[in-house]
């Protein structure tokens, strides 16, 4: 059920003491072969923490042995001495696993600007290698949390062979890419280049799809490590279906978890004329505070859909366009349909189906409310 | 201190029963000439409320004799019965005064995808052309209020000339242009092209550099009429000036008058490559509803900003930036700088400083904060 699932990793969790809560903080996923194959995504934020530009640099060959976890800290604008924190952090592991800091790839989060106590962490490091066990992961998957009400884990099964993973993220959740860490993990045997076009495109239907509060982070990190130890070489397609199976998956447990949200929100823009057109009409929605709020009020104010398409450069002519709430149709041509009181709010999720009579092109995008608890929580995130 | 500050001009405001609270509702301001340049600005959204596309080419000809303004609805996405409700009023207010419809200017503001009450709306404009004053300003100010707490006015004199003006805007302001609807109205001898000129200028340096919560209007409409009764041709430089000082001032008023706000916030982007990277830098710290969150509680959460301008094209060195936060040099060179406890908040206002260290150019945005009373406001507006 985590990354511990697929044959050939061991994980652990342990306290080092970075979280105030003393709660679990570092976490470690080894890879032990036979194969070493790995594939990472990271923020496209230029402001990047330290932990990714050092391991960007640590999986741009295509090899990752290990994966050191923090949270309790972002390790993020702490200058010159907090890359050395990283620089340390990853020979460290290298020097107890018997491997190269190359092959290390550090993840960190937590508050930005405030330097991580190098002492603990490498104490925290230390006891994670003691303590890998093939039935680690829900261990690793506990200290890698921040805001997170609960551990994300998933296992993909397939015949002979799996794809496992956790996430960590709870809010800034926006693309490209969301707040969050992400280790996955296969037995399969693949080759470099198939794994990195199967995370890719993971990457970009599901992680990039989910929006909670248009905020991108500065730390996310999605690294795909491929042991081969099933010795089951799935083919390209199989390979591409089971990671996207397990991104979605987590990208689900993280939109069900962001902060403070009351409802998850599925936007389904149809009829776009070109894929982007979909994507750029649904993060435009997504990204609606004035909608998010109506959400959290369960309004069904559906003008907020239209006034957010109409910011964007996407083919639709206002006059056209459809919006469905929950299955009633209370926008149609671009002026009223069925009335608004039928809307029906049930539970958490709400579906929101806008075409746009432009074309085939369609496209999911999940989001969520935003409400009273987002704002409490945010106001006082670093004190 | 209104629209009827100049001379040349009339004004009303009177109760038409659009709203059901019973609060004012209709508005009209008549330029008795004897001259009758205008110049006009509308939102940039796609989806355009009908009294915005009646408008556009009422006011394409340099012309416009009157303005007739209601709350109680934005009859906006209301189809073809709206436009023909846009254009029924026009047609009603040429009638009543002797002018042509294709001079007067419609705007509309409340709840999108509702059918406006012609009837009601039209007894109210009859209501308006008998109430019309040279005192009526004040009355025209408070009957396009939304959910503003109080009217906006301003009044910019000069020697033997003014520029007055009026604004409706609470929220849902963000470039370009806030939501709202604006006024302004000046007894100068003016060309068109003088008043085109000036009042582009003058809403690209303020209403399109507020930015409460990223949303964009359908129904934003920002008119200059000038009278000429004063008998004075100011140069364009004064013009340009006055006209820009009174769209300040209604800027200001807006902020400080946005729902739920707590705090107005003053964003400097100083030291960058251009203008337009310190908008987008400005534009993007003012968008992120974390920072945001983060100011409403006070919380001195720099890293916010950095990731914020990270998101951006800007041209800058994230190892270069400096942040303070109301005087307090909180962020130095990329990295922690003074302890953010030195940051002391006092009051409503809050300014941020942010040196990208890679120009001259400098700009400034301001913005509120995210609240939980932002939230309430906009979980129940249509209900």
């Amino acid at each position: 059920m985590s990354v511990t699932g697929p044959q050939g990793f061991r994980a652990a969790g342990v306290t080092a003491g970075l979280k105030p809560s003393g709660k679990p903080d570092v976490a470690l996923v080894v890879n032990e072969g036979p194969r070493f194959e790995a594939a990472a995504v990271f923020t496209s934020n230029r402001c990047k923490a330290h932990p990714v530009v050092w391991s960007e640099q640590a999986a741009a060959d295509g090899r990752v042995d290990a994966v050191v976890l923090n949270s309790g800290g972002a390790n993020c604008f702490t200058g010159p001495e907090g890359f050395a924190t990283v620089h340390f952090t990853a020979e460290h592991v290298a020097d107890l696993l018997g491997t190269s800091a190359g092959d290390v790839v550090v993840c960190s989060t937590g508050l930005i600007g405030e330097v991580l106590d190098r002492a603990r962490l490498s104490a925290g490091v230390a006891a994670a290698v003691t303590a890998l066990s093939p039935e680690g992961g829900q261990a690793a998957a506990e200290a890698i949390m921040t805001t997170d009400t609960h551990a994300k884990q998933v296992l993909v099964e397939r015949a002979g062979w799996s794809v496992g993973g956790m996430a960590k993220g709870a809010g800034m959740l926006a693309p490209a890419l969301a707040t969050m860490l992400v280790v996955l993990t296969t037995d399969a045997v693949a080759e470099q280049a198939a794994l990195d076009a199967a995370l890719r495109r993971a990457v970009r239907r599901t992680f990039d799809r989910i929006d909670s509060d248009g905020c991108m982070s500065t730390n996310d990190t999605v690294v795909l490590l491929a042991s081969g130890a099933s010795g089951e070489a799935p083919g390209q397609a199989e390979l591409d279906a089971a990671v996207e199976e397990a991104c979605l998956d987590l990208a689900m447990q993280l939109i069900g978890d962001a902060e403070g949200a009351k409802h998850e929100v599925t936007i389904e823009v149809v009829g776009a004329a070109s894929e982007d057109d979909a994507i750029t009409a649904g993060r435009a929605i997504a990204r609606s505070n004035l909608l998010k709020c109506a959400i959290f009020g369960e309004d069904p104010n559906w003008g907020r859909v239209l006034a957010a398409v109409g910011t964007t450069d996407a083919v639709f002519d206002p006059a056209q366009i459809d919006v469905s709430i929950n299955g009633v149709q209370v926008c149609r041509a671009g002026g009223p349909g069925e009335p608004r009181d039928l809307v029906r709010w049930e539970g958490r999720a709400v579906r929101f189906v806008v075409d746009l009579h432009a074309g085939d092109a369609a496209v999911t995008t999940w989001t969520t409310d935003l409400t009273t608890d987002y704002v409490i929580e945010n106001s006082a995130y670093s004190t």
